[in-house]
């Protein structure tokens, strides 16, 4: 039954015993609807395989919820009972949601800003570096995770995973019928470790990297995954719905389907957690009313305000080009050039994802299946991540055509990435004082200018690249 | 009188008293006709005061070439005599041509890769500063100069300029009516000294930078001050026409006079030097069928190949930004970056301009004073000089999403920038043999890799920035 206590945007379960023959997975409908004080939220169930039907349902509020559950066959049919929604404790903030059109907050508004990474199939790997992985994760500077569903077959990736996530017949091909709750409950477990890390789970739902057929499902079996996947996942907080990787590279799959494939995520998800879409060279149109906020794959972190004015959304750029040295150039930058897009984006009023793709011995590249990080950026990205932590939303302020200041209320950033001027004057306004830092965003120090500016200030600057300046109103 | 025997390419200059009173600059028409064989060409002549009237030729054949004059005033009409053109001495290989369409030759077929520098308003510094910079030039890699006709108002140039253009009347204002000889004279002089030294002159007729009035002059007095320009300079060989610097920041110039000034130097020069214009944001349409080649300023090289695609001319990227420290960020990349840009341009079949702005304390800065340089990329563009002169024109050959392949008959070069592989495979024809080198394009060193390469070539690399192959057919 239902447990009795469960905590504010933690995970409710009711489970229930009900028909193992036959296709639970096809002839069964079952749910919940979830009722607290005037609302009534309606919920997929899901079958887990051994006769077990369960329910899961992420309460918002705090006090009692009743359910009562409704399913075509009886014993699954017309139950009912209730909880006591507790506070959240510790580290809960609830999930992620779009605030102040260009940016994100936790659901208790607490500040959110996605400092995301990559390690697209960490969840295939087996225990040994799975456990590695999330060892990694707990010093990394990272609260954001993408990571697919399906396993993937690449470059650097021809391992067999544990799991599939259907039944696999005795010719080796799939039941696409039949659903493998095994490989579904471990890919909950991990993003149950994740959230417990406090680490938001990019959930990337198709991708076209696969020799299983994974990316060529019919599309009654994308859907009826679709729906499955949700009723499974979406009372997990830290989940993100990302309809793709590379959507566009899926050659099975056209623009109709991706529009259906959101408006089913958005349909069942009694939750409504944000959902995106990522792109390889083609952008998905993120102005459609289903995306909650843009994920982009591009390389020019320059047009992250254009991309803000055409989507009126928040900007995710979740890859930009990894620090690494494999042979692609998505892969070969260098420590210092995915900091420097890291600062141009974040200090543009996007947000910008990691990724490492070192060359190693054992094929384990962090981009794909975790491991530990061998690069020189995340020290740098935990330094940006305090700075924006510690500073307001960034949005635009005024640019001239030789200068870019963004920031919030009594609050600049402005940066000079690859430019290094000897000095510049900076247009503050006139009727304030302001203290000004100079950030060098490589070395990772902080000085803070003698005195305070108000009007055209002229800064001395180190005439080195990658510098930034920090300017608060002090009065 | 005509000079009894000029080189070929050289300058013929015939020299007739007449009248100086009145307004010569405005009353008088003068010019020769300079006949070789079946050939005629019409010359426009010049007044260059104190009674003295001159007509320039540039013969561009060896043998008896004969002239006749015609004016308004009897003193100039109808002198006649003839010279000798012979042939062409030491460095002289003619003016510079288009060729194959993306590239440029000398007109004697010698090769000519155009390297460039920019120091706008050099020849207005004075003796000690002129003298000096020509000293620079002597050592440094460039063979081509981008210069203003007229001095330059701007941040670190405040200083007034020895002549100007016009006579100057007793309120300060110009007599837009009368030319001041003594200013053409000098600019003569130093681009006569360019030539001796090998640099083609890319000479900017126009530009916004203004505070004496050069900028907004009435239509006739632009028209009348261009084909002055083109009378006096057209027989000088290392002239090129560059219509404007930043012609769209030019308020007081529509579409329509940039047009017209085209037209005008079209006509009236003899020689039909290489015509082009010089953009800030928005390019003049280079497929206009006056412009021989493109003048632009971009700082993303990448774009290149879409340009050459798009005009179907030489694409000269005279200003990608300039090493240096100064405020503004067109003038303070790294060495690295310009080298780097440099490169990028080259290894796709266009031709990248260096140009240099480091803050001094007397405001000499190279990119419009000239002096001595102080920066690091001088050294690596001169190495790049000598691959790129040891090598075939360089157009597109294939290119796959990750690589990009460009060169000639029998020769490769690729460049890989800011990205690092640590080995990539390089697809190369089965039926030939190669040799591989790899230039670090920083360090300026060049290691042949062992054996020869055929087919699908793994290439291990060092994993490092600003790395090149240059590859060449061995049977």
């Amino acid at each position: 039954m239902m447990t009795q206590q469960v905590e504010k945007w933690g995970t409710a379960e009711l489970t229930l015993e009900g028909p193992a023959e036959g296709n639970p997975f096809i002839d069964i409908e079952w749910g919940a609807s979830f009722k607290h004080r005037h609302r009534v939220v309606n919920v997929d169930g899901f079958y887990d395989g051994d006769g077990e039907y369960k329910v899961r349902f992420m309460p918002d509020a705090e006090g009692e919820w009743t359910y009562t559950t409704h399913s075509n066959v009886s014993a699954l049919n017309a139950q009912s009972g209730s909880f006591e929604c507790t506070a959240a404790q510790g580290d809960n903030h609830g999930p992620v949601r779009v605030f102040q059109t260009y940016h994100f907050v936790y659901e208790d508004d607490t500040s959110y800003f996605p400092i995301g990474t990559t390690c697209y199939v960490w969840n295939h790997q087996g225990e040994a570096l799975e456990t590695q992985t999330l060892e990694t994760l707990k010093s990394a500077p990272f609260n954001k995770m993408r990571m697919c569903v399906f396993p993937k077959h690449y470059t650097f990736n021809k391992n067999e995973p544990e799991h599939h996530a259907f039944e696999t017949l005795e010719d080796g091909s799939f039941d696409f019928e039949r659903f493998n709750p095994a490989f579904f409950q471990h890919l909950e477990h991990r993003i149950g470790d994740l959230r417990d890390l406090g680490i938001e789970a990019d959930l990337i739902l198709f991708h076209p990297y696969d020799r299983w057929g994974y990316s060529t499902m019919p599309p009654e079996v994308d859907d009826r995954y679709l729906r499955y996947l949700v009723a499974r996942l979406a009372a997990y907080r830290n989940v993100w719905w990302s309809m793709a990787n590379e959507y566009d590279l899926m050659r099975a799959k056209t623009m109709q389907d991706w529009d259906r494939f959101f408006r089913i995520v958005q349909t069942y998800d009694p939750h409504q957690h944000l959902r995106s879409v990522h792109n390889c060279r083609e952008f998905y149109d993120h102005n459609k009313p289903w995306v909650t906020h843009c994920s982009i794959q591009h390389g020019d972190l320059a047009q992250v305000n254009a991309w803000r004015e055409q989507y009126r959304k928040p900007v995710v750029v979740d890859e930009c080009a990894y620090e690494g040295n494999i042979q692609h150039d998505w892969g070969n930058i260098t420590a210092q050039e995915l900091t420097r897009r890291f600062w141009e984006g974040f200090s543009l009023g996007g947000y910008v994802g990691h990724g490492e793709t070192y060359l190693d011995p054992d094929d384990i590249l962090w981009w794909s299946k975790g491991g530990v990080l061998h690069g020189q950026s995340p020290d740098r990205i935990a330094f940006l991540r305090k700075i924006i932590e510690a500073g307001a939303l960034v949005d635009p302020i005024e640019a001239t055509w030789d200068l870019k200041q963004s920031g919030g209320d009594g609050y600049r950033l402005i940066y000079f990435g690859i430019h290094r001027p000897g000095f510049k004057e900076i247009p503050l306004p006139e009727e304030h004082d302001y203290t000004i830092e100079i950030i060098d965003t490589w070395e990772m120090t902080i000085k803070q200018l003698e005195g305070t500016f108000s009007g055209r200030a002229r800064v001395e600057l180190p005439g080195t690249p990658y510098i930034a300046l920090r300017i608060h109103q002090v009065d």
